[in-house]
């Protein structure tokens, strides 16, 4: 079989798949890594094709012999030019977007979701998408501003949970939190100011039904007219000394103790 | 007041610190931006000196004039030398290593110590130590093969808990985690494939006594040896279709679990 190049228009148009505006313009994002691959193929309906190098296509012979998916053989330079990390894995899947309507989300509320509020960092991005599907949430919403689920650093911090949670991206948070307030969710901002503290949430019940938690910007929090409308702002207790958490390590903390309180 | 360039002495000696073997060799780290020379400067005698570039010392203006350590201008392109980051801060505080030994510890361990075993991201190191140092941890234990918690990357990501939090440094784990239990001391091992869930252990009480947490690498987890001379492997109960969590996240949910059961 051929060999494509980075010269290859099939390529070329992949490459394009590394940028935002790329990803937006096809409808389609790049997921790179055994992991990934495996999560991707798993729902073959989403994948439009998978480019492997020689040695991975070797390496990965049984993945790729078992799927409906057109496998296309790729040089190592075509592979380095798909990839965000330092060693490309040269295995990559070319997948429709997951996008679901801000509307899917208030018409069906899960009971438990996540939004994010300027959440800059794409590592931070994934993070929250694996802890979020750990703990059983439904869906994560990046509101206008946050960094994009779809980029390559976010796609592998992720770890697969990309393909497990419903993808909520650039709604105005403003609008859909009121809206799922209505629909009686009750939403929970993350703020380390907040009046409430996780324990004392935790133990009067107030996790147990439909919830949305709120994260904001890493350095800034979230945005005080969002904090405002929600219906309870929450700090973690800390009885050491560092002023704050980290945010994915402040995530994994609510949601693993909101999965607690839901039983 | 003459700005030291990146061919002075000093700059050329800082920058050695950049690498973990100049670091050893001069018993010195360097810990860059606001917070982290804050932190830093409330511990005067552990701080050498600072550099600052002109507009740095402008913006810092009245916590370099509170300190008794010297403050030493120095050009744009010094700081970039002395950075690992892309928007270096230049402002920048050589600090002694704050190593303590690994019999400290055992001589008077605290009740909650977190002991890491091969963990590979310079990011997540920093990022336990600031975890661990919210919820009242005592030390923080780097074995043999992870990475230095006096790295750039490391320094930034706790997040000024490097200077709140006793760090040991290369200690043999296969040694140190024996004495522990030897002085009462609750080895746990975060294990996906642990025999018991934290939910459980929280309840009954096992995370109140003095206990470290022993978290291992990345992909691979803590070392079976290790593992298995653990009191108790543990894992976190979830309830989603992640088969794992990042590891800074899963550190975060057994440090809060702990600081909350300790009361």
């Amino acid at each position: 079989m051929e060999l494509l190049t980075e010269r290859s228009a099939r390529i070329v148009a992949a490459r394009k798949l590394t940028r935002r505006a790329g990803r937006d313009a096809a409808g389609l994002f790049l997921a790179e890594g055994r992991q990934a691959v495996v999560e991707a193929l798993a729902e073959p309906e989403v994948v439009r094709e998978v480019f492997a190098t020689e040695a991975a296509a070797d390496a990965h012979r049984e993945l790729l012999a078992s799927t409906p998916v057109p496998v296309r053989l790729i040089t190592e330079k075509a592979a380095a030019g798909l990839s965000e990390t330092v060693t490309p894995q040269g295995l990559i899947a070319v997948c429709g977007l997951r996008d679901v309507a801000g509307e899917t989300l208030t018409a069906r509320p899960p009971r438990l979701a996540v939004a994010l509020a300027g959440l800059a960092d794409p590592g931070n991005a994934g993070t929250v998408l694996r802890t979020a599907d750990a703990c059983g949430a439904g869906a994560v919403v990046f509101g206008a501003g946050s960094a994009d689920p779809y980029g390559g650093k976010a796609v592998r911090a992720s770890a697969g949970s990309l393909f497990h949670v419903d993808v909520v991206r650039g709604a105005p948070l403003e609008q859909l939190l009121p809206s799922l307030q209505d629909a009686g969710v009750t939403v929970l901002a993350a703020d380390g100011g907040g009046e409430a503290a996780l324990d004392e949430v935790a133990a009067d019940g107030r996790l147990a039904g439909p919830v949305v938690w709120l994260f904001g910007n890493e350095a800034r929090g979230v945005p005080a007219e969002l904090a405002a409308r929600a219906d309870l702002r929450v700090r973690i207790p800390m009885r050491g000394r560092a002023e704050s958490l980290n945010l994915a390590a402040a995530a994994a903390i609510c949601l693993y103790a909101t999965q607690l309180a839901q039983g």
